[in-house]
């Protein structure tokens, strides 16, 4: 994680925050990297963003909350941008309709690139008289992992545009890959009171705090993540056709949009293909399931005897020694606790008060974090969140009882 | 609350409980009374249904889940039936399509009232011999609570569909009115682990249950609902039109259905009207706001620098001596609850298990009850639940800090 | 058909007049004797309306039209129905939304006969005195012929409404049995200049005047029209799975609906049954489809090597000697005609200009009449429309080359 | 037009179709000049394509329809391309959903313009063997009509995209300016028997055949189009909110879309300013309007004092003399005409006779040919057609009485 306040001796703040900076930066033109001009522009659905979009409006996150307002003499590097990349910081103005972010042709990808190239020029000379500017700074550091959150969405959204096209191109870019999964067991935890969320003095978002106590009654965790193979044996028992398994609304969601497997799972003869960053191929039965929605890992669940953990169970069995296999850097994990504010939560001041709270409602918290997660930017407190109908993330499950 | 296995000395279980049972019965027509043929059969909305349809449907639930289990030849009043008024329950098998029970102009009012004393004197025969039939009688329990939920729905839904009518007609049956709420305070409590849920021996439903403990912070909780007059406040201070407020889903919400006030709340000259039970008259400042939304009372409560109570927080509250004014009886207050199982939760076995547990996700917890809650139907466990959007119930808010 | 302007001798021209309102009126109410009240105020979908809607409506009709124009000190029955029974007159002021025509449970159908009875007398007396109010008795015989389409409407839209039942309820007042169809043959007709429309002194609608002339190409009609047997051996072919017979908008109609069978038709082992007035039987191989859309019917058409004649074909085949079967009281006939303006085409004046020529656009033309067609009510200039999806009337099909 | 069976003298046949062919093919290309690659990939709305897909679906035209059958040992550029840009011809198999046709953002535009160039050099060396070869000369007389279609749609599909953009790019490539209209006059026809229809033995599509005789009343023209400056007049006498000159669907069309003038002019200031290939500028008073729907034809026609003309009036005018101004390259005029099958009409044989007849339905006829039309592509007897509520056509109007 990145931490500006204490930089190591020798070095003075400005530039070791400038190297920071453009090391975060870089990685999100990286992974444009395997992308046509054409897949950058493209938006696959209402939920997902062209990269160009994401590109642009990481950048606009900098123009608008930092140099706006630090940088002596700003001005816009082009005043149509402000609306245009605005996402939904309905305190800064008007925003341009998000459905239809993939008909924004214009500024082109070599325009949004000399949009990024002038405002980092002017961030990096910002930071060189940053020390001290303890406000400035925590802005940057929360554009810097705002920027983080949007690395982890281009190869998402990217994923699901190739998945419409017939041809089903390769994103291609090497990311980790996903652990195989070795043998289960069933990790106990005792009742108690334990602390939940970020106390520490470090960065973290405003909806991991304040710290506070709560109460869990005894339960058991899963030491691993459920499997492609176990997971294709609920399908085989007909999973998607019994409505005792399901959700009442997960019921509704399976039969008019005639769900009836992973949404990147493709039938293949007798067995089961999938189709990855690197293309359709054949599943591969002990990695981690993903790309589920909240419906079906309940659904799944209930089929397995067991239930998904609530997230104090989750970021509590962290402190275990050991602690459960894969809880980073392999699928997030759905939990059954709806997104709600921590008791004492205040959003951040300003527009960027928006981040988190008015999310609030009819969301479900994802804890860990996935193989396309950027180095750096999971936490034991982190909390992640999308509607119970999601399934473009990389997002699986962990067994609780 | 209704107690059927421990009955006064000198009485017989089976005679105590055949009165029960009329007694209760009987309420569900006393409450068609004011309705018009027209009026019981009209379906205003798809999450209402006609009262025709609510008569009918708690006859199907003692006729399927009792009779047809315990009624020695059982035979169907008409099998038709089986499939038109059954509501949600998957595993009774097919069920007439929800949005349509406006269409099912046969069978006739008449023809479900000769259904329903069919139903009760066959159910009266059979409890004269249901001593120690523990089995039978929980399903009379369950069936006789089913009964009082859609007793309070036969008023909201009748409620909904005339105030579509331009006539306004008033609904007229006189339930109790409203309390008129005096001066406010705020009640502290402290910190700490308190137990949740029902432990007791008589009829909860099985979404209070298992008892449990919770870890709460320190907090305040209002002494009295939140009235017209300051509802309407927040709309002179624009607060259906300042984004600030709301809840990102529920700023969508507003704008995309023109919400500018509660439901039945009409504009008129330079104040406001509402429509009631009554028909349509003056606004009464000093009684609780009603018939809103968990996105109308977020969006308050944050306005009013507050926030809405968790559901653990207010059923804490409830053993404090004297407890909050106005917690039963008046309205249903929204908590900041999400609709979960609790830890260790079981769904009841069979059929019966789709009542609660399939619906826990994407709704709210209200707590309390309502002018138009059946008398014996509340208790400080109870946890109803509507979806954010919901306003036809008779919903109102408390405040916390 | 209704002629006010020449009655016989001996009569007065009133008591004749009187004689023929009441006739024409009481045949609605006739129509709804075997519907209950509740079959009377619900509405089955968007295009179709309540009974008791279209008693109110027609009735609105004369209170409106000819009451408040030319009655002495009129007062309205009541102010409200002004708005609730106006159907899409925009020169009359606001109307009710017509796909909530099912909520309006009050007035009851008690009080819309009542205010059947009021206007009535109203008229009736304003009759004794109508000798040479020719616009009076104009706007009165629109009145009528509106009253008898109501009354056709009356019956289709009880027939959906019922067919959606899952009990198939019969509507059971018998209607003049459709003719079974006898053998076939091409009629030829040659090519030249034919006059169509309406050129007489009697009662037409604005929409089949001005007589005028068109040039036809020598065609054939068929002597009678497609029957039920026929258009199952369509369907035996596939009909409903081979685009190459569809216009491309049915075909997009078809799949999308799912349809396979004309909208009553069931099937029933290895045949079908049908929906009748009389509830649900074996079908009629003989008798003449009916209630297939014009989509359907093209499709048809396409398949059987023939199509649908024009409007102009269907009125010029009239006057042959002898003139085809079936042209009046079976079923109505789709043409290939778009409902357009006869050249010279003047709506009448004021707000009853409304009744026809706003309705001009994505409409087809249907000729003949039906056997719920009032006595009385057809004529050979007679233009009947819907859109090309509709088939909930007596809509039937005779073939063309 | 292009003619392919009369050569000049001199010249070889073949060699006189290749320079045709190609002259035509890259005036497809030079019309996606001023694009990006990003303009050319996206799509605006489901009626529109992007300018890749038209560039690849014409070439799939030839390949499908010509190489694949008349060319010796034909092998696909690609199989996929099979699916991928077939348009709406199910008699060739699958096609891609064509609202998703954005969402291809491989293959590249590079890509399409190889396969343009490899299907080209294979359709010329196929046409150096060409002659005599008489079905094979009309299909590709046919591909090249139908690439000229495409052209025109490359032109108004990348205006529609481009108008969505906040920053309302120009199209800017040179077409000929619309005239501007001078004075107007009433131009008389008589009434009598005409000829309609293409009767000629060069190209023309099936729905222009058969020539055929209609009887015309007498009726006068308007000598010159609709200005916008007339336009601006209908609109300044609120004619978006009067209901009495609309069609009722136009009117339903008008208030659920909030359509208040022509989808390409903008309020500036006191006056209008409309969005043209050339970007933003004040609207230019004195030329025909353009882009405007069925429905806003027609009600501007009714505010007029006047009405549309039928194709045939339309058609029939052309030969007199002096025929009436601007009835080519300019705006392509609404007919009252529903778009139907001519007397006689048989769609072309094989996959291709769906080019036309399937659309025989719900569309309106217009006539004439705009400033986008390509030199050549216009003829007397060309229908164009679109549904009544399209309007992103160079669409406009001509008076008719």
């Amino acid at each position: 994680m990145l931490k500006l306040c204490d930089p190591p001796a020798g070095e003075t703040s400005g530039s070791l925050t400038q190297a920071f900076f453009s090391a975060i930066r870089s990685q999100s033109v990286a992974r444009t990297a395997p992308l046509s001009v054409e897949d950058c522009a493209a938006q696959s659905m209402p939920d997902a963003s062209p990269a160009k979009w994401h590109l642009a409006h990481t950048t606009w996150f900098f123009e608008t909350f930092v140099l706006e307002r630090f940088e002596p003499g700003f001005k816009p590097f082009d005043p149509a941008f402000r609306v245009l990349f605005n996402s939904y910081y309905n305190g800064v103005g008007e925003k341009f309709s998000r459905p239809q972010r993939g008909l924004l042709t214009r500024p082109s990808l070599n325009e949004v690139l000399a949009y990024r190239r002038d405002v980092d020029a002017r961030m990096l000379k910002l930071l060189q008289t940053a020390a001290g500017q303890s406000e400035m700074i925590a802005l940057l550091e929360l554009g810097l992992q705002h920027e983080q959150q949007h690395q982890e969405l281009i190869v998402t959204d990217a994923k699901h545009l190739l998945s419409l096209n017939p041809l089903y191109p390769a994103y291609g870019l090497a990311l980790e890959a996903a652990a195989t999964v070795r043998d289960a067991a069933w990790l106990k935890f005792p009742a108690g009171v334990v602390e939940i969320g970020y106390g520490g003095d470090e960065f973290c978002f405003d909806n991991e705090t304040p710290k506070h106590r709560q109460f869990i009654e005894a339960y058991s965790l899963a030491s691993k993540l459920v499997t492609n193979a176990e997971f294709a044996a609920f399908i085989a028992d007909a999973g998607y056709e019994r409505s005792e398994f399901w959700l009442s609304e997960g019921w509704d969601w399976v039969r008019s949009n005639q769900i009836a497997q992973p949404i990147y799972w493709r039938r293949e003869g007798d067995g089961w293909a999938e189709f990855t960053l690197q293309g359709v191929g054949p599943l591969q039965p002990r990695q981690p399931v993903s790309h589920i929605s909240y419906f079906e890992a309940s659904a799944y669940a209930l089929w397995a005897g067991a239930r998904l953990p609530t997230e104090a169970e989750w970021e509590a069995a962290l402190k275990c020694d050991p602690m459960p296999e894969q809880m980073f850097g392999s699928v997030w994990q759905w939990t059954s606790s709806a997104y709600a504010p921590y008791p004492g939560f205040v959003p951040a001041a300003g527009a960027v008060g928006e981040y988190n709270g008015k999310f609030m409602v009819n969301q479900y918290v994802l804890r860990g974090s996935s193989l396309a997660t950027p180095k750096g930017h999971s936490r034991a407190t982190y909390r992640n969140f999308f509607p119970a109908h999601a399934r473009w993330q990389f997002s699986g499950m962990r067994l609780a009882k």
